[in-house]
């Protein structure tokens, strides 16, 4: 195979959600079928991250050399996607394409400054996954422009007003999934509630959690402990049915979320979440390093938006934007986005070969 | 001097504040005079926290027979109070008194459970404080209870509406003082200002930071992160002056809290700050055990009200209880409440004996 010439769009013999060998790629395989391995073809935002491009290009190239099966499509100035090709052997490259944003020098000067560059190269990541280009987008650019440009170039699920961000901390008896991280940022009851429902579906369909017990964060586990927003989410959380038999166990606290004895789900605010998953990460870092177990999740996953997106913190490194590209490449080859969509929308979903199924790790 | 006889107040020959020889106990001492040690007269409420009034009678143990001037005020049934006498030699006893709440038996009618009878026990901990027959209280009882007791029985600084629980974390290159750890709940704009005016006069007083440096905590470094109130809350912090040199540096992230290399003090609404606190206990947890430099905080300062007062979280053992003990009293031999309460009324204080004091430790 040629390898693809940077500053072009080289298109490898991928299968696309559109091909008819890969039809159960949007939906569940049958029972008994393995679903891994497959091809992924994930877009990569280059000029996402505080660090970007340099940790994006090395996050890449271990991405590319740690799975055979991955493709990526470098989203971002040629010059830059030429150094993640330039780096690979030839069998390797076959695996690389490159969509240039258009005309980088000239945006360089309308965008001087690397985060408004990177909203570009977002949105051409999110039209590549629009068009069936990409199978799943990774950035570590700012999260509100990333969830901005998934809602508009992807669409929202019907009923899910507020997308979330799901992070997946690993726990004493497995994996706790936190929600909301980032993707919106303002407490309503509503959003809580929704939430509490995408994160049910998530934790059975992602991490094999049979009906998962899901816990509202608040500062006491008494009912009536919290602000308004928890006061008021409590009730609508105890009476909203629960997708996979998942079941609603009340407030929980702040050591749920890191421990996880009680709850499988934990649900809070996009502020909270975020500033709690980092507190979790910096409390790590001041113990001399994570649990045996794991420590905090690198790349958090998009729910509520028609595709697979994956974002990255803006501190990202090069470890973490590998760590996100495998994330987007296992919720593909699960078809997680779309199994969490169905299972919301109250479609039937034959999830039966799921729970024995590795899980999906950040 | 005879042991107290449980049931009855004994009153020991304490200083007190209305002494001519303690005059000094509400105002920081002169330059080069130390203020430890000295008598701590502190009330502990029996009837406070999830496992009392057990971790209270141990904790209370712990404290007395680890610091040979500290006084107890046992506020709660006579009988628990006598559990912490008959446990102490001739000597210890002489620092304990009692003071039972009224009629228990007919309260525990009155009041079924636990947290509502430690109610009525809190309430009679901040009347000691109040009437001077102790120096500083202690519950691990509900939170809100005991910082509405507080303000109501103490009364409110003039100018801060809403007191904050203030804990303080050991970090890399020092402590970092965490406020609001929920004392009030909801994210104010004027509320965080406030607070961070606080936190700086408490990490100035109370751990001898110079120059504190103050973060507001939110999704990201850059202006503009956050929710509604952290966008409102920043330009305000901006223009807001801070006591004892503090400046505010503007927003930090999660991992500021745990590290501290960025600030001395990060100022968040209640919810969150609570939450996260119980967030970083969990992944010390995780991780195995804190960090040599110590874990999560055991206890917090109510500051906002005219009084010593320092909560316990609710699910307290008998080391946190101690620890709370330990610092209250450290707080009252400092002046430490009195003194950020005229720093934030804007009187002059000397507080150049307090740089090089041991820091207070929580």
């Amino acid at each position: 195979m040629t390898p693809p010439t940077p500053g072009r769009v080289a298109r490898p013999t991928w299968r696309s959600p559109g091909d008819p060998d890969s039809a159960d790629a949007d939906r569940p395989a049958p029972a008994g079928v393995a679903v891994e391995p497959g091809t992924a073809r994930i877009a990569v935002d280059l000029l996402g991250g505080d660090d970007a491009p340099a940790v994006v290009v090395d996050g890449a190239l271990r991405a590319v050399r740690a799975d055979p099966d991955l493709h990526l499509l470098l989203v971002g100035p040629a010059e830059t996607a030429a150094e993640v090709v330039d780096a690979l052997d030839l069998a390797q490259r076959a695996r690389i394409a490159v969509r240039p944003v258009r005309d980088v020098v000239a945006m360089s000067e309308q965008y001087p400054t690397r985060a408004a560059r990177s909203h570009s190269t977002v949105r051409a990541a999110v039209a590549a996954v629009r068009t069936g280009a990409a199978d799943a987008l990774v950035s570590a650019g700012s999260t509100g422009a990333t969830v901005t440009a998934a809602v508009l170039g992807l669409g929202r699920w019907p009923g899910v007003r507020q997308p979330a961000l799901v992070a997946t901390l690993p726990a004493i008896d497995g994996p706790v999934v936190l929600l909301d991280v980032g993707g919106s940022l303002e407490a309503h009851p509503a959003t809580l509630s929704r939430h509490a429902v995408l994160g049910a579906a998530y934790a059975a369909v992602a991490h094999a959690v049979a009906a998962p017990r899901v816990g509202l964060l608040s500062v006491g586990t008494e009912a009536g402990k919290g602000d308004r927003a928890r006061r008021a989410a409590d009730p609508l959380l105890a009476v909203g049915p629960l997708p996979c038999d998942g079941r609603y166990i009340g407030l929980v606290e702040g050591y749920d979320v890191a421990l996880g004895a009680r709850a499988d789900v934990v649900v809070t605010d996009g502020f909270t979440g975020n500033v709690l998953l980092k507190a979790i990460e910096g409390a790590y870092a001041m113990a001399g390093g994570a649990p045996a177990s794991g420590g905090a999740p690198r790349a958090a996953a998009l729910l509520g938006v028609s595709g697979t997106v994956v974002v990255c913190h803006g501190s990202a490194r090069a470890d973490d934007i590998a760590s996100g590209i495998t994330l987007a490449a296992r919720l593909w080859r699960r078809a997680a986005t779309a199994t969490v969509a169905a299972l919301i929308a109250g479609e039937p979903v034959d999830r039966t070969d799921r729970t024995t199924d590795t899980e999906v790790t950040a």
